[in-house]
């Protein structure tokens, strides 16, 4: 029989976190006993808990103290176990797997912020001149030697914050649903980007070529002279297509103007691609006057940091596009640096990708007229995106209006 | 073996007619061979072409010849068959079965014009003072001893129009689609409803309730009462939620103004039933000055031809609603009587119901956010219907804009 | 300033009603105070909670003890307040709107089960010679002069089980997904079918007619046949296209052994309702050696009592159908008396329908392709569904085989 | 005014050729006369046509020409144009787009058949000491100075053939819907996979991770074992989420035995792909006995030629994986040569850019739970494709019977 005590504080009953933690305790099979409790008497006070857990073998109790971590339960004052990575590109044998929430690592008896924390990552810790670091680091980018965490002591958790339940996004985030009032919903975004921008952090893009199918990349591209995007994540389609509507005034050989598929008008995209190639580049073709608007003229105008992130269906490429995978995520990385917002549009594998990439505390908004990407996002551990299911075309376009006014 | 001459006259070479024709042929197991055939050397020329059937007993020449029918072919100049229904509500074995395109029959060697087009009933044939009438008949409405159409001879069928490459019809037609350009196609359908209102036609709106949760009934109401709208089919529920948005802002408990689920609004709908159930009915509300405003409102106020069918589903029901649906469907088929355009909205029930009563020339356009909706509307029957997936709140702030003016 | 003292009792830490409660306090705007508070130590033992509340007004208090009340709170040990409806088929003003969870009311100082609960309706209490009743009445059952309960006071609910965390109920209802593992799940959904029948409540089986147009019609009625389902509600479509599968082997017009459409096909579905109209209906059908196989013959000679409910989309209807939604409804409450569990498949209306009148109680499966189904049931009251997204055809087979054995 | 004669022959009519043809010049703008046409009496006889094509100017006329071209129509006994590719990874202006149609090429006055056919590429031209030699390369491969074909001019193009109306394949082509009878699918498609491996084509196998979630590993491993597929498309996430069921016997820490969601298990797929890196791979897993089981192992026993493509979304990635998105996709390229069927389940990346490579006369079956998936497939010109809708785990478990025989 091996116990640990753990420890919770704060608004513990009305955030649900104590009901969570006993349940997990439970669920995973080990024996609690709560040791003190003081209750907070109104909604003001916080409270405090302390509970004495037995689990009948060392794995189990791992087990469920990770669970609880997750949630803010603190374990002990022990101070967190270092390994060595024993290769280029392989953590250390029970290497401490992150989650995407706010993590703090004890070394030397102080509690140190795991700095650009994402989910399934390790704690890299290292000693600098200013005193410990750690930082969160992809299986990718570990080196024969780094020392990272691993088991679960020296570590804590701050859970996610519960949605207001006065708030829209409250509503929003409950259910993924179409029956849900729309312009409302537009409305919390434009605010959120607003709020974003006004604190001084950075509001993320990220897109899929069904925006410029569906006639809305000039909406996009007010948004984006408007100064409201600073970083914008997208593939290969999303650029070939917005640069073959700017050269040919069609997506996917459809004219946008009058929506009749142009006969040979399937060609239209691998001739765009062509044009840019010959030019050297995005930019390139701007300064020889060949592109002229569109979505990542735009970009490069209002000084836009752009992740062009290539994938197998590419046909092309564009020259600006990264076609290593993990080179394209290193530069998503450090794109996402000081992002406070991310709006994902109409695709699924940049909005998994992106989310995959970014902290908890950011706020998320993904949409799509599939409820399944929605679903598929937050089934993958972005928990805190919340769901629109609607049309991307309406949805920018109403988005402009808000934020830009109307034309 | 059976044979039969069938001639095909007009644009049948482009038109495709031909090519279906022998396709069904073929895939019925029938023998052809063109006895004649003069093809329009030019774009506006039509083309003869007369072929002869060689089936190997009647009952396969009588399918093939069935269905060659429906794509113009014409059999011979038989009269029809006609034999009485032997009891009331059943057509006598044999009895030829509807399609929605516009149809003649031959008696007394005349071509009549077969009145209310619908699928799936039969042709009731009757002497007038006038002369002889035909008219298409549901089977709950057949009476014993009328005389009805049985088999193949004697019926003349229309083909449908093929959709012009041009036109953006084409386009929405060719296949459904999520990546369409958005913009374009709201205005097709402003620019038909205006000229299905300018040729003297009515206008048919069928709408599901999402249309108020989603907070889009401020447009529609906008569009009833700017008298766009001659005919309005619903349920209780698009009905029960437009009532209970004006009577407490919420749809379904949802605020509307704010998308906050109000503690207790789940029980607004029903309250709101109750109100009007004690008042008589949506215009006894109006007349109390209890109602004052919404989808139902305005259709009272614009005069609209308004059909509330009941479904399992419905709570209460509104005293407005016709809870036998066969009652609800003979409403139905009165309404559309001089209908030239449906407008089917975030509707799966309704839309099928109403495209199962419409003939095939009425322009039909089916708004839904899942294209399952619209593959069922085309999988039975509805081929006529142009599919737009999109979501319904956009779409009708849209198309309100387009028909009414930015507000 | 208007006060109340509300108690909670049992498992209200790890059941989350107690951060359930206080969540609704606060968000309703009211005020509250821990008065008294016995936490169970451990996983086994209960807790108590004694909360004083604290309104600005009257209407807010009763807001928020009438959604509290849904959580198990029990308000004080007033009785119930009783009101005349004040004509047919309308409720007194303030009538107690019901939800679907267990439900007592409180009557001259005794506690008593409210029989028959549904969400969406009153609570009718009688006299009777041994003692006061309650029952749950829908709206047009009211009789003038009834009596029913209004306001909140003297009604009590017993909160929904949580599912627990180990089953994989919890994990299919957690989130609908089409990601799940599907073998597992039909092995659930078989064990819970065989506990409900050896528990002696019945089986409720829900289908549309995909079921035949997917060809999984013959493991259906194998599942009837061995007697597991003793109540079945579909529409007119389920028993048409079966009935045309049995006289025709095709369903909507695809033979159904080769999956190829037939010529002429899609007349079979009418002239199979024309058949069974001429001869009475299907029992009748059957007596006269016409109709010989498929799911509703199965029905018949398995003696699964049958509601089969009309729609505006009907054609016919075959005559089993009850063409009055209202009296189809009521027909479904008496049916689903006695039912332990319900399995609904492959239909959106009907699955609906039945949610609206199943008391949470009742264990409920909804099956269908798509995710939307699901979320709609869910999003309407049902709770206690559990969404398996997935193809009806094989899960049929699946379930078949689970049930019945591989053939 | 430009002029071109055209000439057709063959089945023109039944096979919608002639029509096509016609309707391309009018919609295109062009006028026509059709100078001889010599039709095929009867079903087995072929037809011939010449048509005047008459344009206004050049660039229609080129238009117009290139449109027919797809539909078999021959053009001129001219030779191709050539001209060299100005630099590297780009074509010369104006060059020849290909679709995935069997093309040829008139070099010489000799017709040579462009080997690799695949759409979006270009043709490239080279002699060869066994004379001309003609390939469809893709733009990252064109080399400065290498000759592709410009205009339309000598390029001839073979149209797909018309599905047989009769066959099983007719009918799951012509739209895209749930409700189809799926058993007589499942048998079509695995007779289809024995035809192909009986003619000694091979059979190419792309799939998602959604197949290990949902249980459906054991079914393809057994398929895979059984010799059934030669070439195997994948991502990181199937070979982790495989190789993590094999060593933990979850997926995206599901217990796929149970059903139940492991706390911690959302690590395990890290930690599989940790254990991989570690060795070095997935056959050194194997030889080190530290993979016993699975997709993947089966893979390396069968001799399966995998290729794994990466995505941006990928953790780790094992070592097996290609992480540059052009290299993985001439992997690709080389992989299909010789493969006659593509069976594509549960994922929209790898299907696309799968159908993006493949000719049109390989037989391809796109599985999806989803529509979308199988629309957005056709929409990018993988016409060929049938769309089967339905869950992945009852389709494989029902192919592996069918291929295998029951267990």
């Amino acid at each position: 029989m091996r116990t640990e005590i753990i420890t919770l504080d704060g608004h513990i009953i009305d955030s649900l976190t104590l009901s969570k933690v006993l349940d997990i305790l439970v669920s995973t099979g080990v024996d609690y006993e709560i040791r003190r409790f003081e209750i907070g008497k109104t909604h003001d006070e916080t409270s405090h808990a302390e509970i004495l857990v037995r689990a009948p073998d060392e794995e189990s109790l791992q087990r469920a103290l990770h669970e609880v971590q997750q949630h803010g339960a603190v374990i002990s004052q022990e101070n967190a176990k270092l390994q060595p990575a024993p290769q280029d590109g392989v953590f250390p044998d029970g290497f401490y797997s992150t989650t995407n929430l706010e993590t703090f690592v004890r070394i030397e008896d102080t509690w140190i912020l795991v700095e650009r924390i994402e989910m399934d990552c390790g704690i890299r810790v290292s000693r600098t001149d200013t005193g410990w670091r750690a930082e969160c680091v992809p299986l990718h980018r570990a080196r024969k030697g780094d020392l990272f965490v691993v088991g679960t002591a020296g570590v804590r958790v701050t859970p996610a914050p519960r949605r207001e339940a006065e708030s829209v996004f409250h509503f929003m985030g409950s259910e993924v649903s179409i029956e849900k009032p729309k312009a409302r919903i537009v409305q919390a975004v434009a605010r959120a980007i607003r709020d974003t921008k006004a604190s001084g952090r950075k509001v993320l893009f990220v897109g899929g070529p069904a925006i410029v199918h569906t006639g809305a990349a000039p909406y996009l591209e007010r948004i984006i002279r408007a100064g409201w995007i600073d970083v914008l994540f997208a593939g290969n389609a999303l650029a070939t297509h917005d640069i073959e509507y700017a050269l040919y005034g069609t997506s996917l050989g459809v004219a946008l103007d009058t929506g009749i598929a142009e006969t040979h008008g399937h060609e239209h995209h691998l001739r765009a691609i062509n044009t840019i190639r010959a030019l050297g580049g995005i930019r390139q073709a701007m300064e020889k006057g060949v592109l002229k608007g569109g979505i990542m003229h735009a970009c490069v105008v209002a000084n836009v940091h752009v992740v062009l992130a290539g994938s197998i269906r590419d046909d092309g490429p564009l020259p600006d596009v990264i076609t290593d995978v993990m080179q394209a995520q290193d530069a998503m990385r450090e794109a996402i640096q000081g992002v406070g917002l991310a709006l994902m549009v109409a695709t699924t594998l940049h909005s998994i990708a992106t989310g995959n990439l970014l902290p908890a505390s950011v706020t998320t908004f993904c949409v799509d007229a599939d409820a399944d990407t929605v679903i598929k996002l937050t089934d993958r551990g972005s928990h805190q995106a919340f769901g629109i299911v609607t049309d991307c075309a309406f949805f920018l376009k109403e988005l402009a209006e808000q934020l830009c006014g109307k034309e």
